[in-house]
């Protein structure tokens, strides 16, 4: 600084060395949800999932209200963390074990907390990665939403001690018997007609592929404004100087976002997501890529105790550019490793929940 | 498909051969209407129509809160018809009797039906023009809005029968007496001051034009996200490889909206719409050309029964890269034919309600 | 006009010679303000300032609500004033005396008031300077904010008299008494962890500066919204062919927004805006250009009868293109008169209230 009047009232967030296993950070900034941020979130996506978008149908169903779009209030969630846990971040490495565990509604405020629970520095002493345990939290202090992310941070000061590794064990996927299914909503009878579509969980087969038709160009004033919306910080998606590819880089979640609406064409009754078991944001997209998706069955079970509705375990690709023939030409295995398509921007499996044919 | 997985989920929409005179849509997805959604839209267009924007004068006229825009509303409950009917479409070629029935309220959930009420194939036999009366409904069932429309539809199995020709006998102009004026709203003693003008209906001539002032650049997430916000999912405005253009196409009822708020200066006490006689997207617009709005008086009528407010019928122009002198430079006849000024991209005629002198 | 049937419904709104001292207007177009406004406002600007963000924060502290962003609400009401004011300015010169005097909540609707209190005619004999002194006002005509702004106006009649010249007495600083503090807000114990910063009022020290860690791209459609979402129809935001650079500018307000809400890193405590005693739009803004905020703290002054709240006053320097290293790099003194860097885009001081250390 050549300044001497400057001082170190600007957060400089937190470095490797700053991060110790069982550590709790209760993020800052809660936000009330509105129907204002439901009303961007479809503008933004185009959205047109029916128990977000429909009081009537989520109320009968025995919803007190229409819900927030999941990933609407996931993308929340996260924000909240960046500025403790990944202002300097040099990747987002991957998430697991996401549980959306009980609906959001408009006027509800969520806050998030983290909890370090795995630390592992790199072999060059330069960074490392920290897991946390994230849960958010609404306004009666009741988690709504829990997950792992782990990024790799920057040590500021390589002379810093190395921790000793501490790795989580952490589920490939969220097990049927983890989902949260809220108990007094009922899929009996659900009429499809308020979605388009009469396939239901029966009708899906494990390894069956749906090609979405629709595409979308993702513009610049687009991502940024939902990045915003958000109130997602990290600074690589405002101002291309602080992005190593010397443009705005899409933030990951909005690709989600796109992609799970794009997929609403073939997918119209998965009304809501149970669980993220993984998800990979493989290349990076960046304004004016259009983007196509593409899913897959992974795995149809059934919910223990319920017979009105299913769960149907999904992987969903984002490829900008032109939509996928197949899900074979999203990756290959190389040396025993997955080799992306350079056009896949997303790689997620995610479980969603389906009435089944009474 | 090169894909021995891929399914038929993804839906197909319908082609021509799959109408029938008598056919009827119960179009998917609801949509709640909230404030947030009015945000949205001010934003979008710059839209300032009193009984839109504000509460106690709406309330003071007898509504029961700020009405949502009645284009808003239209395009939300057009776009839910687009997938059953027009996602096949090769153009929308007009759309007759556009009736707002009812007043429509933040909170207020709208589904939207069509029934086929007329079919012509075309000569070629690929394809054909497809009739549809629709209406918008409330959460309670009562129409809210009514209309015609018709698209020209492609046939996808061009040997499958030609049916009967049906035309439906479709009014060139709403008439008074099919005008819905809420009974409980009283327009007696409307306060000028609250939207800026003095001109009320008695001061408006057949034949007398305004040449709107100002003009509104409409750049590509403007257009997309208002498309996005109307749930309306045709893909030719989200995706230039699906537009003949090999650009994205702006909706036309987004070209509409910005019409009419640009027609705010000089029609400040059009306070809402009633009826849309019809209407012509002439042109493409495309995101980054600047529109300007033009209106000229059609007509001038009583609404049977009411002394405190009339009807008047426009003709609203909207002209892209620089305002129109004179409406008559929007159009010519040739050989009987009306024949646009290629920058003409919107020929709406409408008729709204307006405050008479007291 | 070539065109005969045109008519003077269209607003040519007010000139020089228009305006007389103690002239009052009531401008057209209330507006309810709603969560959606809000919603919209987090996703232009990225703000996140708790009591604007979180209702059960807001709600603790004794706000009935959580609060519109001082700057949002400010925005809409200048707005109001625009068709009446400076509809035909030819710069916007300045403001003075801008204090916020209550709270604002969803649900309640803004209209404003000007009363012409100065004219100065140029030397020119084609413009003049009109000072104007506003207040906006909610449903239960309670003044919310009130402000004095300056413009320079174009007179259409050159041959109009000139007015007596009347230049009114503008304080440089809202004192600390005649600042606002709502009586039944208690700052005592406010809980930090709420906005992720320890640095409370006693923390900040008079010359001390923050540079702002964050930068923002302000898009053609980012600008458009929120002026649009703001009411303010001047043209030259909408419209490159009204703008003498060519190019549509954006909207100086938004500027100090999207700098207010980069501030909010090193500020996290300064809850609201409680006045902005003067600022300047030294160059413009343009849709592309990336933003930068720079604070140094000009004055820390107790609050009379307060011991939980004191407040700052601050220069806030919105520069485009890089960060400034020093507020010394802002501006220099040539001959007495301060000289902008041609990248500052905005100079505010303005005051903010924050918690004291208990």
């Amino acid at each position: 600084m050549h300044n001497s009047n400057a001082t170190n009232k600007s957060p400089r967030g937190n470095f490797f060395e700053d991060f110790h296993i069982g550590q709790v950070f209760h993020h800052a900034t809660p936000r009330t949800i509105s129907d204002g941020d439901s009303a961007l979130y479809i503008a933004l996506t185009g959205a047109r999932q029916v128990i977000h978008s429909a009081q009537p149908v989520a109320h009968a169903m025995g919803y007190k209200n229409r819900t927030i779009d999941d990933l609407l209030a996931f993308h929340m969630a996260l924000g909240k963390t960046v500025p403790d846990i990944s202002i300097n971040a040099i990747a987002n490495l991957g998430y697991a074990q996401v549980k959306f565990v009980k609906p959001i509604y408009a006027g509800d405020t969520i806050s998030s907390t983290s909890t370090v629970v795995g630390l592992k520095q790199n072999s060059d002493g330069k960074s490392g990665i920290v897991y946390v345990q994230c849960e958010a939290l609404n306004q009666d202090h009741q988690v709504v939403i829990s997950w792992v992310r782990w990024v790799m941070v920057r040590k500021n000061d390589t002379n810093a001690p190395t921790p000793e590794t501490v790795l989580p064990t952490l589920d490939t996927v969220v097990q049927a018997k983890d989902l949260d299914i809220p108990h007094d909503v009922e899929y009996n009878g659900f009429d499809t007609s308020m979605t388009g579509s009469d396939f239901l969980w029966d009708d899906y087969n494990v390894g069956e592929e749906i090609a979405h038709p629709s595409g979308m160009t993702i513009d610049e004033s687009d991502h940024t404004l939902a990045t915003k919306l958000y109130q997602n910080p990290a600074r690589l998606h405002f101002d291309a100087s602080k992005s190593t590819y010397n443009k705005r880089l899409v933030f990951g979640g909005h690709v989600m976002s796109v992609c799970r609406a794009l997929s609403y064409e073939g997918l119209e009754n998965a009304l809501s997501i149970a669980a993220i078991n993984g998800g990979a944001h493989c290349n990076p997209t960046f304004g004016g890529d259009t983007i196509y998706a593409h899913s897959a069955v992974l795995d149809r079970f059934e919910i223990p105790g319920r017979k009105d509705v299913g769960a149907l375990r999904l992987r969903l690709i984002g490829v900008k550019g032109a939509p996928l023939k197949s899900i074979a030409e999203a990756s290959s295995n190389v040396d025993g490793k997955r080799s992306y398509n350079p056009n896949v921007v997303l790689d997620l499996d995610y479980t969603v929940l389906m009435p089944r044919k009474s």
